[in-house]
């Protein structure tokens, strides 16, 4: 099946070399964060998610989830696994101490999420969701709420969902029809069928809290209107045991084209008692706090599937012996070359690989900022980082989901016909990357949040946050020979970026379409110059330590030298897409919606 | 689930406005092919499959083949549809009247490839596949092998299929171990295992025909030690009825990712009786005839997907609300605008729209070059198609299979969630799709046929049959104003292509590794050049015809001026794309290679 081992030397790098891990221990709350602790971590959530997870991810596609008069089975082995990671505390790493969290740095959070979505990305979504739930009820629940809910979430008794889709509308939720209605006792009745509900219902807890979104009768219409609602499937007692049933049944189950381990729901309440989590019709701005928090996440699943598919393929290249390499016999010794010597497939094996490595890189910056953002407060730094992390969500969103899932069809392509069939797994993962270019927002919807949010928010304030840093890399390094021959092509991209913005900010004054128009090819040239960015200063660690020939020597020495060449084909082969990103952009709206609806 | 209609309209202007059908009735054999007469068979053939064949896609889709001790059974329906099929004449449009065929023009039968392909891609390959039989047998087989197979395969009696691939090997047959021993009466015992048999056991005829690649025992290694046999499920007797049963057995079908429909099959042959097609050790020849065939109809199956795809994203575009147009509200009387009113929806329904008409108007272009290619004999017009066809064959084959695979996904994108689940059948054309990339030699190996074999042969001569056009066209149209904006855009990626032409033919005497570190991006340079080609002159046939006001009025003005809108989003915002490649190309294998095996 497929082939996967924890990439620990690389996430060692990335936090303690290219992002100084120490600096961690200045932030309130991570005094006592280390290199030591955090590799331990690290070493030891590696081992358990490679031993207990990887092993069902196949078996529990082949088996899916059973859906039979309401009650969903989760398949063979899917429960145990749950007790023990939860045992484990690897669902709890980051929450808050006061409810029984780790309070462990965002870091090493999200480098964990990473393995367990490269191991078995369904099982990833059951522990994944709960803790978005947690987030939002923190964020916005009542005391009591907050007291009766999060220790069962952090300890993942319970687990939490997200109910927003309705079977009319997911993307415009203004257009939501689920009601609340006040009775005695300062609780609500509320009512309506929710679609697409990942972890609805399944066996893994003894109970299931969804955060719903629906209407309250004096509701003003649209995305205005909405509230956020506590709906537990049983109604705990207030010494936390579960009580009665509450009136949420679940309808039937999707069939999906994968994450088939991965019970989606379609939920119906009828009449269920519900408990107000924030303001009346200030639901949206709790719902955000859990998407946002989602969409980094979902970013990450699809690095997670990329690092595996990009293990697997190269395990199949170097066994699979087909042809001779075009520059003489490689392995005299075989009765052919494998695959891994042909140009071509390293081509896929290259470019998966600098996907990987710089989506793992941008993603603990994001994740580093992130700690910064929710551990200080009111200071320059915490603004900084939040505007950082505003404008990064949507693009790690969409450009890790979509180069996780070109990285699986590459892994595919290099296995040829036998990726195909599901023995060794590959269309697999083809199948269940597919869905992160779609929930949590598609990676259209990221785009326009981007170009029409982001951008101008603040007056583009937020677009400082990675373009200074970016201006003030190349200005430093201008001189530098060892990362001379980098710096050029990275400098035309980032200008081909500066040139974009500048176009869509002022194009889009007069016409909001030119910056929808602009927004998927501007999300990607910003990620691929944001990859570049982050390929740029991993290359030139890389030289530093490689002229350090007296410490650096051996594997180590290997690491920086693959990584060095990892950064020059990245931005050799892959980041020159920026110059025809910025053509398309500046062709504008015209030709794309010259078509009246009908003659399409 | 899917919607299509058959593009008539589209493929009439292709044929007849684009590229002069009549010209075809100069042809020996097509003297009597007309206007009237290929509209008469597209429309038939259209209302046929979409009757037949469309309704069985889904359930086919979901039913899969079932395998049971030898013995495959094809999904419900799939029996009868295929009687219909060969009754109706469908399977025999362009094979050789001598054998019971209606030698019509390639045009007409790529279209209806793509027409079945859009409605049914499972059910395509049972007929596709036996043409192909068909093709290496005419080519190769003695006259008494002609006489007995031919008339059964032409009528759809009896089916063939290609045995190539063994567990070990797929893309190097050279490392191929299945063994032919010559026994008395000038027949063959035929031994060995084959993978990946499309067709290879089903229930749809009396009998199978598989082409059988395999050592003689005095066969020299590698790939110049391979025969070609002609090996029956069921050995014919020589009046044609069907007799004993042969050393031929099926022993599993592969679970694939899509296709479902469409039993893919590994056959063991044990001491088969097998007739020699052709000569001792060329049995490679003849199974390039049968390969080139099925390449190019893999392209249109690429394309067929693709259409399929965009008009049911079209269809859910204008019916789903979601939204307010960000001009302000288009549809009043409804809750909320249909998804068509959004920039970045109306990019992914271009740009599939794009690619569709372009593919389509470039396959009938490589259609009508093959009928010339094997209808006249020994003029150079003859060998100009023949460079021609041998040239696009990798083009269309990856090409085609690249971007029906692209606007799949971007159908599945536009139905979101919906997208994902089974319902739409979005999901499917997805998985159906991804084969196309891999089989008859996956995209990779069409883009080194292509640099390594299809560039530099006789100096290449090919090359001209397509730059001589291009430039010649460049050239004469420098001063019409219709189209003069889309003109400089056109050369400037037609000069990207020139530029990167001469560098790999330079840089591969050298190092035939550049060549194969050049290819993908190579062979989708060329791809887009020639789609642009098609669009360029397109767009000029489109302004004439708005020009005379006349006599275009109506749906037929507004299918021009929706063919030029098209023309210009391909060409400012798809071809832009040409730039990225050259750069990429240009920067050579220098980062793709450096890497040691054992550092991946």
């Amino acid at each position: 099946m497929q082939t996967y081992t924890a990439p620990l030397r690389d996430m060692r790098f990335v936090m303690h070399e290219l992002f100084d891990s120490a600096r961690l221990a200045k932030l309130p709350g991570l005094e006592e964060v280390n290199t030591e602790l955090l590799d331990t971590i690290l070493e030891e959530a590696a081992k358990f998610q490679e031993a207990v997870l990887l092993p069902l991810n196949a078996s529990g596609d082949a088996e899916g989830c059973q859906f039979e008069n309401g009650v969903v089975r989760t398949p063979k082995g899917f429960k145990d696994a749950y007790k023990a990671f939860v045992a484990a505390g690897w669902g709890s790493l980051n929450s808050d101490p006061a409810y029984g969290g780790q309070g462990m740095a965002m870091c090493i959070s999200k480098l964990i999420e990473e393995i367990v979505c490269s191991c078995n990305l369904s099982f990833g979504l059951y522990t994944g969701l709960s803790h978005g739930a947690y987030l939002a009820l923190k964020s916005y629940g009542s005391k009591s709420l907050k007291d009766l809910y999060l220790p069962k979430l952090v300890d993942g008794t319970w687990t939490g969902t997200m109910c927003l889709t309705e079977p009319h509308c997911g993307t415009d939720l203004g257009l939501l029809r689920t009601k609340a209605v006040p009775v005695a006792g300062g609780t609500y009745q509320l009512t309506g069928a929710k679609i697409f509900i990942s972890a609805g219902e399944h066996d893994l807890t003894e109970n299931i809290v969804h955060l719903v979104l629906a209407r309250l009768p004096d509701a003003p219409s649209g995305i205005k209107g909405i509230s956020l609602f506590v709906v537990p499937k049983f109604i705990p007692n207030p010494d936390g045991s579960v009580g009665a049933r509450n009136g949420v049944t679940c309808e039937r189950i999707e069939h999906k084209m994968g994450i088939k381990a991965s019970a989606t729901c379609q939920i119906a309440f009828d009449n269920a008692t519900a408990w107000l989590a924030g303001e009346p019709h200030k639901g949206m701005r709790a719902m955000f706090v859990m998407m946002n928090s989602e969409r980094l996440s979902v970013g990450i699943q699809g690095l997670g599937v990329g690092e595996v598919a990009y293990q697997s393929a190269v395990a199949y290249a170097r066994e699979r012996v087909q042809g001779r390499s075009l520059s003489g016999t490689k392995y005299p010794e075989k009765l052919a070359d494998p695959l891994i010597v042909h140009p071509d497939v390293r081509r896929m094996l290259m470019t998966m690989r600098s996907y990987n490595e710089g989506c793992r890189a941008l993603g603990v910056w994001v994740a580093n900022q992130l700690d910064v953002m929710e551990r200080l407060q009111d200071t320059p730094e915490r603004q900084d980082a939040e505007d950082f992390v505003s404008l990064m969500t949507p693009i790690v969103k969409a450009l890790f989901t979509d180069l996780g899932y070109e990285s699986s069809n590459l892994a595919l392509q290099v296995f040829g016909g036998h990726g195909y069939i599901v023995d060794h797994g590959m269309e697999q993962l083809v199948r269940d990357a597919r869905i992160t270019m779609i929930y949590e927002g598609t990676n259209g919807i990221q785009a326009l949040d981007l170009v029409g949010r982001k951008l101008p928010a603040n007056m583009g304030r937020s677009l400082r946050q990675f373009f200074h840093p970016v201006g003030e890399f190349i200005e430093k390094n201008a001189q530098d020979p060892n990362i001379g021959a980098l710096l050029q092509p990275f400098a035309k991209a980032f200008g081909a970026l500066q040139l974009a913005t500048g176009f869509i900010a002022q194009k889009s004054l007069s016409d909001p379409e030119e910056a929808g128009a602009a927004a998927t090819d501007y999300l990607r040239l910003f990620g691929l110059v944001a990859l570049g960015f982050m390929w740029i200063r991993m290359a030139k660690i890389a030289t530093i330590k490689l002229n350090d020939k007296v410490n650096v020597a051996g594997p180590n020495a290997a690491f920086y030298d693959a990584k060095y060449k990892t950064a020059t084909f990245f931005i050799e082969r892959i980041l020159p897409q920026a110059g025809s990103l910025l053509y398309s952009i500046k062709a504008g709206k015209a030709s794309m919606m010259a078509l009246r609806d009908s003659a399409l």
